[in-house]
């Protein structure tokens, strides 16, 4: 499509430098595709088909439920690369854009998703196969939709320019990505940054992952909720117990940001305590990976500083030698919902993120 | 040296490619001399000045006493790399061999020890400024000495040629150092491998850091000592206590140790119970950083199959995706106790671990 004499000047036809990404989430597929100078310039999103977020059932139906399930996602995937691909900035060669595909869970290196507690529905399913045969002909990568977002934050968001970063998404659970050293840290079989799984309290509440007091059961979406029913059976959340209905087994997060946000006191200790659950998890990923920037993404970061503050607070009281080091700073996401997305088409576009052995 | 006509064929002459490595412990100096091939060539020893271990004292006289501090014990490296020195193989050019300092705790890209729970006395103490002053002219570089040991481990010992190496030091307290990609993960200001003060249970003992229910109060030397006197009190250790003189307060570490060597129930249970919290650490830094390797070193190790088998069992069922991922191999340092001064030799050889800005 570049010949000589082409009525098309290269630096202007359509579809150059386009990469596409695609984000598996719990209740969407969300696709984004960016122009060569990562300006976004299309989007396009479909609901994740029901099947996914279900555990796969009895024992012994698994492999071949998971595969259906599987097969519905990456129908779901390929029809929002359908629609990023009828835009007019897309490729009409033929040859698709690179696509970039960001899944939740533990992907091996040959995009099979080995683990997912947050896309159960799915695990065992081969998504690089699934995908290959649904896409037009052009390079694939399918990678850990928090790594993507990583990537996608310190290159173009929160942590721009800065080289050792921790991404935590706070959703309905917590994902993670690490950027160290300018590189995302993928680990040896690309499991790297599952940090919602560390054990903060080894007789805290059960995990769907099969420990217990894993942080996701403090600080996500999940957590919150059940700090908010403790506090309104211990009767310190009137306002919110009325929210919800007069039944504290009723009580949901968003009830206490709602209440929050309104100043009223109880809901405030909430996310004071969720906000100090925050804090732990980070304080020991500072010690391990001591980045100079932590970016907080996710649903629960909408609230703001009614959450930010007090995580602030209680991560300067506890991370390791925090009079005599230079502060972290800990930002909003600035991509929002489109951090994975926007990610997997960087990785895409790189060829991948960095998978050495396995 | 190396003119034309020289009677010492370049390959052989005295000090070619010597590099000295430094590592301060709790309670000695130990220096090693490697050749060209990495070979040890050399070693010498000192006790570490005992003020080092000590608390700084009452807030005010500070920073003055950890000067004097860290002149001491910058003072025993000195005499270490003159020991060194006057071994035949090093130069006798006038310039010194590449020597590398690794020192216990948070230094920061100046070689300044801004915070050490282990080396107290010698915090704020600026070893870089302090050993420029005392070695021979030459490359000098100071290193946190478990970066160092992973370093050494991945480069020459139990992780050779593993590109992402997990390795943990079980020792007085927990030190750590991280391999990702085949480069020590060192952080934005050279602080990353903190890992022993991951919190795992908030409402857990007191850590000298400042924190409680850091992962060291429980998988190290003293986290040993404290659970063999809850189960000393228990009335779960007889021969124990025996060996402690009939004190439940004066049970140490060692004594469960040589009682478990022995086959003694209740000591081997605390030695599985000390496994099980080593596993809780490893698995949440598995779902962090992926490691295919995990090297455990420190004293605690020299126990053997009565710390590694409990270890590995525990740590199968706690890793996230365990039925579905390659399982992570546990193995005990090959390096010893000099780990930290190789390491901190092919550091100065390198010219330092990799640090990029602070």
């Amino acid at each position: 499509m570049n010949e000589p004499g082409s009525r098309t000047a290269p630096a202007a036809r359509a579809g150059a430098g386009i990469a596409f990404g695609v984000d598996i989430g719990g209740t969407k597929v969300l696709g984004v595709a960016l122009d060569a100078g990562d300006r976004l310039v299309g989007e396009a999103r479909v609901a994740t088909p029901q099947s996914a977020a279900e555990s796969s059932g009895p024992p012994g139906g698994r492999e071949h439920h998971n595969g259906e399930v599987g097969a519905d996602v990456a129908d779901a995937v390929a029809q929002v690369v359908a629609e990023l691909g009828s835009l007019p900035v897309a490729s009409g060669s033929g040859v698709g854009p690179p696509v970039g595909v960001g899944v939740p869970g533990m992907l091996d290196r040959h995009g099979v998703l080995i683990f997912s507690p947050n896309l159960q529905g799915a695990a065992g399913a081969d998504f690089m196969g699934l995908l290959t045969t649904r896409l037009p002909e052009g390079s694939l990568v399918v990678e850990n939709d928090a790594n993507c977002a990583a990537l996608a934050e310190s290159v173009l968001g929160a942590a721009k320019g800065a080289d050792h970063v921790l991404l935590v998404t706070l959703g309905t659970g917590i994902g993670g990505g690490v950027v160290a050293g300018g590189r995302v840290l993928v680990g040896a079989c690309g499991f790297a940054g599952e940090i919602g799984h560390m054990v903060v309290d080894p007789s805290g509440p059960p995990c769907p992952c099969g420990r217990r007091g894993c942080w996701e059961r403090y600080a996500s979406g999940g957590g919150l909720g059940r700090l908010a029913r403790e506090a309104a059976y211990a009767g310190r959340l009137h306002e919110v117990l009325a929210l919800a209905g007069g039944d504290p087994e009723m009580v949901r997060g968003e009830h206490v940001t709602r209440a929050a946000l309104d100043g009223e006191p109880g809901a405030l200790g909430v996310m004071g305590e969720l906000g100090w659950w925050v804090a732990v998890g980070l304080a020991n990923l500072a010690a391990v990976l001591d980045p100079s920037r932590i970016v907080l993404g996710g649903g629960l970061v909408e609230a703001g500083e009614i959450l930010l503050e007090p995580t602030r607070k209680a991560f300067s009281e506890l991370v390791e030698g925090t009079a005599a080091r230079p502060s972290i700073e800990i930002v909003p996401a600035a991509l929002g919902e489109r951090a994975g997305a926007v990610g997997a088409a960087l990785a895409a576009r790189a060829g991948g993120l960095w998978y050495p052995v396995c």
